[in-house]
This record gives structure tokens, sequence and C-alpha cells, in this order.
């Protein structure tokens, strides 16, 4: 555990330099340019933040992969090794127009298997994190064990999109659900719907089109709090590719996918 | 202006106070009290927040009126005089499970006119507040003038409640506009996704089921940066009743309007 425990500590550290940067940037860059070009700002800001992490890991750690979502990284076919699975601003919508609610993820594989995961909320200063086993905290305190929750007091994110007519799922099949749940959030950043759930401010997140770095982080936090994370069906999440998901407070899964998804 | 000018200050001064024991109020109830009976302890700071409104305004202004959403306020059926319009937690199912997400929101009518408006995310201690004529601003910051949006780069305020079978519009109306803008957001709270707009973070909101302490800050905040707040079918609202409602940024109004929802 000692080479793990001084990987997790450099992961904080580069997650909380990067999340730093990025909010300097606000002051710096941000205020001088126009709307019309914040698009190219956050992919220069977004690969920047990418290219940070892989200098930093690659110095540290040359033997480890990365899979990163602006494609700086290796483009791997399994995930033997130790690999960094890295997104550098999750949320990008939410970065242009509301300069919050984005995320910087961060985990670590070893051979397929999650060891350590963050997702750091940028702009309220919140880091999220885990080492498997060990439980998940918010900053320095303890996030505690998922409480029973019953469907219809139960808070549901879900993008309006997923119940109107879109080329991933027929819209009348997470409808009822939806009417079902005490009440629906959406709130455009993956990685924060996952911490969201874990910390019990959403009892339920489903998206249609998440890929690794979108969930490689949340998927270790979860578990350390007693929730579970599949593709919409049930299923185990594929590391290599696009999936669906489902992530829950443990009492909430089996009714969502036998009662609504597979009905 | 000098009286005005000092109930607004008045204003500002009750909202940062109320503020700050609800925030106080997490630290000391919310921890020692299981999430069961959480509904109990919110509608508990809900009403001693309206009265501490009420007691303060009463002592100042004795002759003014009070609209709030607990109901110790006055039972109005005109506008006439000054009415302080108010709801001391805007969002209460967000306060429940996130201790965050939630607002406060005053304002002050005179003769049917908006005087002034506040929101107050506690959380955040963002102060969003605007004497009509005069800007708006963001603690002490001024809200700059929204710029033009495109429909299709547009961020839309929608929960997914009104595009699934529900009881106030047909699911079909607004299906279409969800798939036209860049995409959707839901944050469970209408005065929030009043000053969403007002900030830019959103371009449009929409709800079917607003009353007056909902949107009575709201609707003047959204004026001083040129933008525009009327019900769904366009019409002007009504401070008596509930209502449906569209707030956006002036380019949206009129397609939102003619194009979607009259279509």
């Amino acid at each position: 555990m000692g080479d793990l425990n001084e990987m997790y500590r450099n992961g904080v550290k580069w997650t909380r330099e990067a999340g730093k940067r990025i909010r300097d940037s606000f002051q710096t860059k941000l205020t001088i340019h126009t709307k019309s070009n914040a698009d190219d700002l956050v992919t220069n800001i977004d690969r920047e933040t990418e290219q940070f992490f892989i200098q930093h890991i690659k110095a540290s750690y040359p033997t480890h992969k990365i899979m990163g979502e602006e494609g700086f990284g290796d483009k791997l076919e399994s995930l033997q090794g130790f690999v960094w699975i890295i997104d550098p601003i999750d949320g990008t919508m939410n970065f242009i127009h509301q300069q919050r609610n984005f995320a910087i993820s961060v985990a670590l594989y070893e051979d397929g298997v999650g060891k350590f995961g963050m997702v750091y909320d940028v702009v309220h200063d919140e880091l999220y994190h885990a080492i498997r086993g060990n439980g998940a905290f918010l900053n320095d305190d303890p996030i505690p064990e998922l409480p029973f929750v019953e469907l219809n007091k139960a808070i549901l994110g879900i993008n309006a999109t997923w119940v109107t007519d879109n080329k991933r799922i027929d819209s009348s099949i997470l409808a009822p659900l939806v009417k079902s749940v005490r009440g629906t959030r959406s709130y455009g950043a993956a990685t924060l719907e996952f911490v969201y759930v874990v910390t019990g401010r959403l009892d339920a997140y489903i998206s249609m089109r998440l890929s690794p770095w979108d969930f490689a982080a949340g998927a270790i936090l979860i578990e350390e709090v007693g929730g579970i994370v599949t593709t919409l069906d049930g299923n185990s999440l594929n590391f290599l590719g696009e999936n669906t998901i489902l992530v829950t407070n443990k009492s909430l899964h089996k009714t969502i996918v036998e009662d609504y998804v597979l009905k």
C-alpha cells in the first residue's frame, strides 16, 4: 500500500493544483474574452489541464498508462497494469455558460480494479475522494453510508432529453419512473451527479451515454458508501467504451431495473 | 427614494440575517436529527424564517402588507399600497436532501409595481438584488445586460416532469423545444432558476406552477438585465394566484412562445 498511498497523495495534489489553475484562468482569460469564442477557450483549458496531468504522471510513474477525454493519453486496448483515467473538465457546457458546476475527475485502476478515485468540484473547492476499502470523503469529512430510501421519496438525476424523442432510448421507458419519484434534477455534469448520489443529494442518476472518464472515479466512490453502479439494465460497466449508466442508493437499484427499465 | 432606499437596505439586512440563521441551524439542528423527520424540521425553519421577516417588517413599516408562502402574512385581495412578497425557503426539497440549492426571496411592490427584489442563495452566500431602474447585482458586482443567444446554443431550465405525462401541460408541447436547445438543466428551486437566467447561466426557464413568492423578486431582477418574464403563452403575470412561467433572455422569448408553445 506504500506506493499506492503515495500515488493517491499525488493524485490529490495534482487535482487540487489543476483546479487552482482553472480558477485562476477565470480571472485572467475569461474576463477578457467575449462569449463568442468561449468554446475555443474552454477547449484550450481542457487540453492544458489534461496535459498537466499527463506530464506529472509520466514524470513520476513512467510505466503507468493514461486514458483521458481529450485524447492526449495512451490508446488502450486493455486495462492491464496501472491506468489513470482522467476527465480534465467534466461539464464543459456548464464551464462555458456558468463558470460553475464542472469538475475534474481522476481515478487509478490496476488490472481493471479501481484503486482510488476523486472528483473535484473546482469552484466550490469540494474534493470527493476515496481509496477503495477506506470509505469516501468530502474534503476532510467522511461521507456516511447511504440510508434506505423509498422510490416515492427519491430524487432522481435525469435529463429531460431521455424522456423526449432521442437517439439512445425510447422516451416512454423512463417516463413512468419520472412520475414515480418525488422529483427530478439535472446538473449537466456526470461526475458531479455521481457524487451527488454518493452524498445522498440525489438518490439515483441515469445517463444514456457516458465514457470511462465520466464514471471511473465515481464508480469507486459510490461503492464506498454502499451504493451501486451498473449499466441501465443492470450489467457491469465496460471501461473501454461508452455505457448507459444507473447509479443508485442500494435500496433503489432492483426496482428501477426490474420494474421500469426491463419491464 | 429616501424611504425606499431605507426599505431596500433593511430588506438586504434581514435577508442576510435570515440566511445566517438558516446556515447556523445546519450545524445545530440538522446534525442531531435523523433523516426521517427532516420534513418537519424544514417546515419549522421555513415558518420561523417567515415569522422573522414579518416581525421586522411590521415593526418598521406597520402599514405595509405581507404575502408569504407559509401563510403567516396578510390575506391579500389586491396589491394596493406597499406589499412585501416573501418566500422564506424556496427549494425545500433541496433543503432537505441537499442542504444547498435553496434560496430566500424577498420583493417589495407598491400598488402592483415592483420596487426592489432580492434572491439569496444561502449556502453560497450569493445575494442577487436590484432596485428597479438601477441594474441588477450579484453581491457587489453589477450583472451585465444579457447578450443575444440563438436557440440552438441556449441552455433551458426545465424539469423532466413537464415533458412526461403530468396534470398541467400536454407532454408533447415542450418536447420539441427540449430537442431544439443545446441542453437542459433542472435545479428544483424556481428563484434560483430565475437568477440563473439573470446571470446567463441558463438562457430560459420554464415552469408550469409558480406562486407570486416564487417570481416576485426574480421578475424585477430579470427586467434589469434586459430579460423578459411572462406566462408560458406570453401574457402578463397574475400576482394574486398561480402562474405558468417563461423567463428568457430577450432573444428567445418570441420564438419559444410562437414557434413552440402556441404552434
